[in-house]
């Protein structure tokens, strides 16, 4: 079964970049993968916050949070 | 053609996270990957920095570096 991971991102360059090299890059068959633009649907924000994350590009995977580089703070983003 | 991801890291708890969830989970069709405990081989220390790379664990990957979490300075595994 794949494992379900959240790539949380605000469409600035950082993400871009992240989404590019890892979001699209994790192994299909591992990976079941939502790609979440806060921007864009900041009723997610809360969600992402509960699990963790501060900053993105940022993933959730099995309730645990990456941080890739830094792109903007979540609060914000609010 | 794969593309070379050298994921630098000391062997901490977030390093060997961050190898369980990205550096063994990359479509292993578009990349090469090579792990590097810089705690085993310092030598290869400069090499990381000279990419970038200023906190472990991190990937290098097209000569951008990808720095996941905090683990370490680099700074300290001289």
């Amino acid at each position: 079964m794949s494992t379900k991971a959240v790539f949380y991102h605000a469409g600035c360059s950082v993400c871009i970049d992240a989404e590019r090299q890892f979001a699209e890059s994790l192994d299909p068959a591992k990976f079941d993968i939502e790609i979440v633009h806060l921007g864009e649907t900041p009723a997610r924000v809360a969600e992402a916050e509960a699990a963790g994350v501060m900053t993105v590009p940022a993933f959730v995977i099995e309730g645990q949070s990456y941080h890739i580089n830094f792109g903007a703070n979540i609060s914000d983003l609010k």
